[in-house]
């Protein structure tokens, strides 16, 4: 299975080379980000998206960011890491993988003295949160591998794959795990309204590497459940509160309501990092609206308004099981526990 | 509240008047159909949709299509009109009520001799046809109004609106009598994928009328719906068969769900004539499955396939009741009694 890497350096070294999701599916247009403006500009413009994916970015594209000025002295050098450091963060304030790949670099330089080797310390962390990445969608994958069968339709919601990540995804890690290992696997990927990720990132990276793939408009998810086409549903999370809510894509909760009517098994697979012990409940997150033109399209549209909510809530009791790079876990305590033990990453 | 008027004769006379649907929500364009050219073309185009305001349009686009030829002579003057009236009825094929109109036209001559009478005979059926879609219209709307309390508001899919028949449509019908009668409404149209009836048409005219309304993508009702914010669902229907279930635009069933999962009722209002009472269940009903470029939009799209189809079934466990032009239901086998009930129709 041929994935596609959407963060990784550039081969004559000196730049993080990225794939521009602005321009998919129509064309895979490749960036080499050299400069602070072009990582802070990349981040900033939803050329690179999805949170694991930032953060690597934002993690590389400091480093790269650096390389020209290896001939400063340390302590004009350290100034300017901090300046390069704070500019990247700033690029996209509510992405949570930003702000904590920025801390871990600046971490990693505490110790260190001189110019080269705050540049060798800051490459070196860079990889390791690239490295921890893909070893994290590698976990998820083999945790949830084995609940696709040979022949298998997998249904899922908005992009939680090889372009959200440094590696092979969240959602769709056990997707690649189980056509890697042998088993054919369709997808079925939810256009997601507004903003398409799954007709155009979800549908292009699967088809790109092998996988069958059928898109269809959010609407006719609950009419194929209950067509009985769908084996199992897998999506994202960018939070899971104390109690097991799940918030995701706006949509997300439809398809699970749809889901659990058929009963049909919905799995939510997302990083460790995605586990929020200090929310409640899924009532508890504030939920961010969009500007209106998403759904209105620029158009006049007068005394027309939109509700444009970026998330959903989706309660536990609809969730089958959730799947992390420590496991798959059915009861919400359970999941939350594994906070506790030790993490199987890069062992 | 000014309604907007889909399907009339032009103030001149000689030609029926539509709004181009094709050009909404960025231009309203009036077209004056006057050829057997023009008429089939706005109807094959789509210019003109929503099943009672084809018939309509069928009906009243034959007469205007053989004014020309009131010097005709008898016998040619009906070679004439049965070939305008097969070429209208082969417009749009699996339209139910384009036949049935065409068929109601030339029964209407059965009896009649001379040009002029056979004209005069078309063109009084023609009327009678759009007086009585009217009339199904305000029926609906009187049965259903009572459901709308002041400051309630209401979630609708697609467009079974004013811009659907040639009265004040069939789910939104409920809807502009409340507001008719003084009582403040709001709506939340479903954007309606693929073809996003809901934006483009729904939300127009009910701000062309001044009735609030609030567009939102087909994945959020979910939320909405949980949220609270949400008094009644009103949806149409393509067809009704015999048990209750409910075939209508995709996405319908996902709403219907979300709707039943949260307390919220869900009535369907549809014209008596929707009713299939030798279809057993909805999944007895052929659903028709478009064009795979609807979903994706005409992208290249290598190997990516898209599940496209046109309707669904709502289960009649789902509906709270049904509205028709001939009372309000909460039974499927008392709604399906009132088709031996004579129609309250223009009495």
């Amino acid at each position: 299975v041929h994935v596609v890497d959407t963060v990784s350096w550039a081969p004559e070294g000196g730049a993080v080379r990225i794939i521009d999701q602005r321009r998919l599916p129509e064309q895979l247009v490749e960036r080499d980000l050299r400069t602070l403006d072009d990582v802070c500009d990349a981040i900033r413009s939803l050329a690179v998206r999805g949170a694991p994916a930032i953060g690597v970015a934002g993690a590389m594209g400091l480093v790269a960011s650096l390389l020209p000025f290896a001939h400063e002295a340390e302590a004009r050098f350290r100034q300017r890491m901090h300046r390069h450091a704070e500019a990247v963060r700033a690029a996209r304030p509510t992405a949570v993988n930003l702000p904590w790949a920025i801390d871990r670099m600046l971490d990693a330089t505490a110790r260190v003295e001189g110019t080269g080797a705050l540049l060798d310390a800051l490459r070196g962390e860079a990889d390791a949160i690239r490295d921890e990445d893909r070893a994290m969608c590698e976990r998820i994958g083999g945790h949830g591998a084995s609940l696709i069968a040979d022949g298998a339709s997998v249904l899922t919601h908005c992009n939680a794959g090889a372009l959200a990540t440094a590696g092979i995804g969240t959602a769709l890690a056990p997707v690649y795990v189980a056509v890697r290992n042998g088993r054919a696997v369709r997808v079925y990927a939810d256009e997601t309204r507004p903003l398409l990720q799954g007709s155009r990132l979800t549908a292009w990276e699967l088809a790109r590497a092998g996988i069958p793939v059928t898109v269809l408009a959010d609407g006719a998810a609950a009419s194929l459940l209950a067509a009985g086409a769908i084996d199992l549903v897998l999506v994202g999370a960018d939070r899971i509160a104390a109690n097991g809510d799940v918030v995701n894509k706006i949509g997300t909760y439809a398809v699970a309501l749809a889901a659990g009517h058929h009963g049909v098994a919905l799995y939510v697979a997302a990083p460790t990092s995605t586990l929020d012990p200090r929310t409640p409940s899924g009532a508890d997150v504030p939920i961010e609206h969009r500007a209106p033109d998403e759904i209105l399209g620029g158009r006049p549209g007068e005394g027309v308004a939109a509700y444009n909510p970026a998330f959903d809530v989706t309660p536990a009791a609809l969730v089958t099981g959730y799947i992390t790079d420590r496991g798959r876990f059915t009861d919400p305590s359970a999941l939350f526990a594994s906070l506790a033990s030790p993490s199987e990453l890069l062992r």
